[in-house]
């Protein structure tokens, strides 16, 4: 299949893994740009010289385009701006922030740009500040979230409703029922964090996986809703932060609950109980650990067996 | 199209209207039935002589059939069962309570039996209580809602690897194209709230109906938490229901702050200000009030010009 988002970004799917912290890595990234995807290296959870390095080990593991993950919030957002023009990254995803900063400056480095957002109204920014293409993530996906918890089979049509350029979907999507469901929905390409999280690849804990593939519906829940909006497992820390909500903790009351590194020890060090467990609600559909490429050549097959069940018009 | 839910429900188009409290009086039932569809009165919001009228005018308004849908927490669930049986309603939709308890009885009159759910634990409990269909209901669903918060993008295809009986998606469901996708995710029929409570048969008030269609995404929330979870307009009886809850109130508290009689108040009577406004995130995709029959051959023609834009296999 080709569409307008294998044509902007060279690939041959239209399956682009998250950049998702402490799992994203050059190892991720590389594998799911090799089996046809778009790899991307997440840059929120690391040091300009780390994100160099990956940048580096991800080029010398594939001639494939892969792209890097920056969240503007990131307190080195300029230097991994920098590294990854200096490095001639093809492709940039941006979150949690403004778009306009940064898109004219990558275009300028050749860079192809794409922009997460939780609303159609910063869809629309988006647009404006000239993006490839607009990422349209719902509230079931893990990790940081948008705060008026717009779903996925209600986002992605309604900013396919506005919007001109493409549109990738994010949130809920480990299937190629879902991805197939996504494309019913408008969308061109599909975003899949949780079940590229959940591979031999990702760099998350073994720990945090096999915890991850236990987990069954409503396991996670969207809170620190004070702060950013985050989706998380229901462990201990949760209950803590649970309890603290339900009694009214003020936002400062919250984040010193939540502290710092607490993803770091959840996902990269698998402190299962004490760490913050960033992960969507389809996990509850995730039952092993496989390699990137199955992955997607099980999307790929699920896709298009879904097509063939599903083609019959009602008369 | 044919499929077991046209074949149980000896309907033309696998699609239901939800059984809203104040919006699926006879009217509406029997213009979705008689346009092809499934058309539920709701009785969560009927003393049992109302539903008996309203049952014996969907009769003579309409030789489709057509169904009612009972909250089993109503407080004259007992009585409800008996106008249906009595009257001879060919189909009954149960919601928030155990399935085990009706779907025999109801069986025994002939009557076939679907039951809405919010996980897949309950999807089974209703499988082997015996029921016809199920209908697994997303988290962007207006009014009462699951606990667990799963959307439709991850309940749907979850309830359906381990469901055996036909399968009915809702929440977040009022295209066409939003039907092709709970299709692509497993169901095999769709019951839709939102956008048939803001048809011209809906027995909403105009008030209701004129200001939901004004409404954007992120303009409903679900609160009420502490009570039963449910998703309403953010208006001024929802910001004192968010202060409440963010000071942390109580149980006891929030069900002072509710009263009672507020969904009447709200949608019925039309106090957009102080009533309890029950209606989905999709209200924000909803821009006009059509009759229920434009609904439907929206959605077929959508659905169908849905499925003719994906067919093209991955290759």
């Amino acid at each position: 299949m080709r569409n307008r988002i294998t044509d902007i970004f060279g690939i041959k799917y239209p399956i682009i893994s998250g950049g998702m912290v402490w799992c994203s890595g050059w190892k991720l990234a590389a594998a799911v740009s090799n089996a046809g995807g778009l790899g991307l290296i997440g840059a929120g959870s690391m040091y300009p010289d780390v994100l160099r390095e990956h940048i580096r080990k991800c080029k010398s593991a594939t001639d494939k385009p892969y792209g890097v993950n920056i969240p503007l919030i990131s307190k080195y957002s300029e230097e991994l701006m920098e590294v990854v023009i200096n490095e001639n990254v093809p492709v940039v995803f941006t979150s949690a922030g403004n778009p306009r900063i940064w898109t004219s400056r990558l275009h300028d480095a050749g860079i192809k740009v794409a922009h997460v957002v939780a609303s159609t109204k910063f869809a629309l920014k988006c647009q404006e500040a000239g993006v490839d293409a607009v990422v349209a993530e719902g509230f079931e996906a893990g990790g940081h979230n948008g705060r008026e918890e717009t779903t996925t089979m209600v986002l992605v049509p309604q900013v396919k409703r506005h919007l001109d350029v493409p549109l990738i979907a994010a949130g809920g999507i480990a299937t190629g029922d879902a991805m197939l469901a996504a494309f019913a929905l408008g969308a061109e390409g599909v975003q899949v964090g949780t079940r590229f999280a959940l591979t031999e690849e990702s760099s998350a804990s073994e720990e945090f996986k096999r915890f991850c593939i236990g987990l069954g519906e409503g396991d996670t829940m969207l809170v620190l809703k004070k702060l950013v909006p985050t989706r998380l497992v229901k462990n201990d820390f949760y209950r803590e932060v649970e309890a603290a909500e339900n009694r009214g903790a003020s936002a400062e009351e919250m984040a010193e609950i939540l502290g710092s590194g607490r993803a770091r020890k959840g996902i990269f060090e698998g402190d299962i109980a004490a760490g913050e467990l960033e992960i969507g609600q389809v996990a509850c559909m995730v039952d092993d650990i496989p390699t990137a490429k199955e992955v997607i050549d099980r999307m790929i097959d699920e896709y298009n067996s879904g097509l063939e069940r599903i083609s019959r018009p009602l008369l």
